[in-house]
C-alpha cells in the first residue's frame, strides 16, 4: 500500500472525448472531473495534501499510518464493510502515501459513483480512532516495516542513501517512518493529525472515467460538501536543503546481494520550484541521457561496451519541494562495478561538455510526449497525474499546457542543466556490494 | 562567540576549600555555588537550557541567535551598557551556544556579583526585541557564518559530515545555522522563543569563587528571585537516531588544503543516555586509544611507524542525546592518507580482539581523572563543568561520583564498548584534500 514516489514520468493532456473541469465546493474541497467515455467505469481518488514531509518532529510514520486507520471502522460503518461493498460490485480500490500526499481510490461501475463517495466522505471525518484500533493497526505498519525495509538490503541502503542527500529537508525521513518512533505513535497524535488535515478544504476529489461534469458535482455537493470546512493550514513551507558542497557516499554489503550497484543522486529543481523550464530540461536530460533503450546510458554501457546489466537516470519532477535526479548501473559479466560508474560518469560528462544533439533532443522530446500520451490509455493513471500535480502545488492549466513547455525546450537548456547540477564532486552514490567487496 | 562542544573531558570534583550547595529559587531557577577561596574573584554564569538541538524546524541559528542578540538594549539597560560595566571594574565576560544549551558568564571581584546578577536578571525578561534590532544582529550573525563557516573548507566539511552522521537527531543541524533560514529568522521568531525559554524555570545558575552560599543566596532571591515563573516546559525528547547499518563517506577537496586529513565519527550513548558504566568506558576508550602523548595512536602511528603527523581519538560524553566518538589522522612525509586510516583501523581492530591491558588502564583512569581534576585550577572550568552536566539533565551529585565511577571501569568494559560502537561498516568518515586529490 506503499508508494514513494510515484512511478509515473510527467503529467499529460486530458483525453480527448471531453474537456477536463475543476472546480470548488463550498467548504473548500477542490474536484477535477475528467471524462472518459470508452469504457463504463470511473476511477474515484480523494488526495489529501498531506505527505511524509508534512509529519511533526519526532512522529515521523503518522501520514502512512491513516493510510491504514482510513480502512477501519467509522461512527457509520464497520471496518471492513467499505472493502466488502466494493468487491460485491466487482471494483477494486487501495490507498498509497508518498512525501506529500496521501491519497485513497476506488474503481468501479459509474453507477455506484455515489456510493463510493459517500463512504469516502464518512471516513474523512467520522473515523473511530481509539487505542485498541490504533495498537492493532500500528503492529500492522511495524510488521509492514519489517518485511519492506528492513528483510532487504536495497531498501535499508536507499534509506540510508535518502537521508544522507537530504540533510535538513524532511524527504530524508522514510515515507514509511524511522521504527524507533513507529513504536510511539499513539492515540492522541493520531487524532491531531486526524482533525488537522482530514478535512475537505485539504482534500483534492479527482473523478475520471464515464461520467458528466455536473452529476459528478452534484453527487460531491451531496456527499463531501456536507462536511464542514476545518480550520486554515498554514502554507506548506518547509525546511530546505542548504547548497551541498561535497561528494558522499553510503555504502552496504550484505550476503544476500549477488550483483554488485550503484545508484548516484543530485538535489535538483522540482516543477514547483524550478526556474521557467528548468524541470522540463531535466526531464528531457533524464530521457536522453538514461529514459530507456533508446538512451545514451542503455546504447553504450549495455548495448555498445557490454559492462552493464542495467544503467539508467530518472527525475522525479512532481514534488512540492526541490527533488533528486538519479543515475544508476549494475555491472554484467567480467566488468567491475567501478567501470560501469566511470562509464556513467563518462556519458554525464560528454553531455556537459558538448550537450545533446537537435535531432536527438526531438526524438527525445517525441518519445517522451508520446509515452506520457499513453499513460491516457489507463484511467488511473490520468487521475494519478491530475491528483499528483494538484496536491502538490499545480494546477489543471499546468497539466495541459505541459507538452507545450517540452517542447520549447532547446538543447543548449538541456546542456545547462547538465552542467549545473550534475556535479560528480558534490553528489551523493549509493554502493550494494555482496558480502565479500565489504571493505573494498 | 560559539562553542559547538564544550572543549571539557568531563566532570570534576570540587574545590578542596568548600562544599558545593545547590538549591531551588521559588521560581524554579536552579542554583550551585562553589567555593574557591584561592583568590578574590568570582564566575557568574546563567546556562539556559536550550540550544541548537531544540530549535523549531526550519528556524536553525536562533539560539545562537540569542546569544548576540542577550547583548542588546533592554528596558532598563542600553545596549553595551551591561559591557561597559564590566571593563569599568576590570571584569572579563562571554557566552556560548551549544546544542543543549546557551550560557553567559561573567568574571569580576565578589564585590560586583550583585551588579551581574542584576542586569543578568534584567536580560532574562527585559530584551527590546524591534525590527531594527533583529535585522542589525541577523547581519553579524550571517557575516559570522560567512567568516567562520563558508570560508574554511574543514568547517564546511565538518557541518556535512555532522548532517551525514545524524540523520534524525537534531545534531544534525548547525549550531550557527542553515545560512537560507538564518536569513529568515525574524522579530516574531525571536519573541516566541525569548518568551518560552528565557525564564528563570529554564534556566541554572552557577556561582563559583570568592563566595559563601548564603551570600549568593540572598543576592540570587533579591535578583533573579523577583522574575515571575515561566509556563512549564515539556521535557526535551528529541527525534532519536535509527541504526546506522551502512558505512558513510563524506569528501572535500580545495585549493586551500595543504595537508590531507580523515575523522571517523560513530554514535555512541552520551553519560545521560547510556546504560551504567557505558559511558565511563567509552571515556576510558578514547584516552587509551587516543587522549594524547601517550596514546596507542599517538605512540604507534606518530612516533613508532612515523607515518601520522597527528592521530588521536576523542568522545563528547556530555550531550543531552546520543552523542559522537571520533578517531582522525593525518599522514606526515610520503605517507598516504590511506596508510594512515589504515593504521588507525588496525589499533581499533587490535583493542577489539585483545582489549586493553590492566596496566594500560591504571595509568590511563590516573591521567585522566588526573587531568580533570587539574581543570579545578581554572575556576570557569569547573563552573563550566557543573553548568553543562546541569544543562544536560545531570545533578551535582553525578559530577561528585563520577572520579569513583572512573576507577571502576574494568577493561573487559572497556574492550566490549570498543566492539559494540566503533564498527567500521556502521562509521562515517569525513575526508578533507587538497585539490589534486580529488576524485582519488
Amino acid at each position: 500500500m506503499l508508494t514513494t514516489a510515484l512511478a509515473l514520468a510527467g503529467p499529460v493532456l486530458a483525453a480527448d472525448d471531453g474537456k477536463v473541469t475543476n472546480f470548488l465546493l463550498n467548504n473548500g474541497m477542490e474536484v477535477v472531473v475528467i471524462p472518459d467515455h470508452r469504457a463504463p467505469i470511473v476511477t474515484h481518488m480523494v488526495w489529501y495534501k498531506i505527505g511524509s514531509a508534512d509529519e511533526p518532529p519526532g512522529k515521523s510514520g503518522i501520514a502512512h499510518f491513516f493510510e491504514h486507520l482510513m480502512f477501519k471502522a467509522t461512527t457509520n460503518h464497520a471496518a471492513g464493510e467499505f472493502d466488502r461493498a466494493i468487491s460485491a460490485i466487482g471494483g477494486s480500490n487501495n490507498a498509497f502515501t508518498s512525501y506529500d500526499y496521501t491519497a485513497f481510490h476506488e474503481t468501479v461501475a459509474p453507477s455506484a459513483l455515489g456510493e463510493m463517495m459517500s463512504f469516502e466522505a464518512d471516513r474523512m471525518r467520522n473515523l473511530i480512532l481509539t487505542d485498541e484500533v490504533i495498537k492493532t493497526e500500528r503492529d500492522v505498519i511495524l510488521e509492514e516495516r519489517r518485511s519492506r525495509i528492513d528483510s532487504s538490503p536495497q531498501a535499508v541502503l536507499d534509506e540510508e542513501v535518502d537521508a544522507t542527500l537530504w540533510q535538513n529537508q524532511p524527504y530524508r525521513i522514510p515515507v514509511i517512518g524511522w521504527m524507533q518512533e513507529m513504536e510511539k505513535l499513539n492515540r492522541i497524535d493520531a487524532i491531531a493529525f486526524y482533525d488537522k488535515y482530514y478535512r475537505p478544504n485539504n482534500a483534492v476529489l479527482i473523478v475520471a472515467g464515464d461520467v458528466e461534469p455536473d452529476m459528478v458535482k452534484a453527487l460531491a455537493e451531496k456527499t463531501y460538501g456536507k462536511i464542514e470546512r476545518g480550520p486554515d493550514l498554514p502554507p506548506r513551507i518547509r525546511p530546505v536543503e542548504p547548497e551541498q558542497n561535497t561528494k558522499r557516499t553510503v555504502t552496504l554489503a550484505d550476503a544476500r546481494v549477488s550483483v554488485p550497484s550503484f545508484s548516484t543522486q543530485w538535489v535538483v529543481p522540482s516543477y514547483r520550484t524550478a526556474r521557467p523550464g528548468e524541470a522540463e530540461a531535466l526531464d528531457l536530460l533524464a530521457e536522453i541521457l538514461g529514459g530507456g533503450n533508446r538512451s545514451r546510458l542503455y546504447q553504450q554501457l549495455v548495448v555498445k561496451q557490454g559492462i552493464a546489466g542495467e544503467a539508467g537516470a530518472w527525475f522525479q519532477g512532481t514534488m512540492l519541494d526541490a527533488t533528486n535526479f538519479t543515475v544508476y548501473g549494475s555491472p554484467r559479466g567480467d566488468a567491475k562495478l567501478s567501470d560501469v560508474e566511470a562509464a556513467v560518469d563518462a556519458e554525464i560528462a560528454r553531455i556537459a561538455k558538448d550537450g545533446v544533439t537537435p535531432d536527438e533532443l526531438e526524438k527525445a522530446k517525441d518519445r517522451y510526449v508520446r509515452s506520457v500520451i499513453f499513460a491516457r490509455d489507463k484511467q488511473d493513471d490520468m487521475a494519478n497525474m491530475y491528483g499528483s500535480t494538484l496536491a502538490t502545488g499545480g494546477n489543471v492549466k499546468d497539466i495541459e499546457e505541459w507538452p507545450d513547455r517540452i517542447r520549447k525546450v532547446t538543447a543548449d537548456e538541456v546542456k545547462a542543466v547538465a552542467v549545473r547540477y550534475l556535479v560528480l564532486d558534490h553528489s551523493t552514490t549509493g554502493y550494494l556490494l555482496p558480502q565479500q567487496q565489504a571493505g573494498n
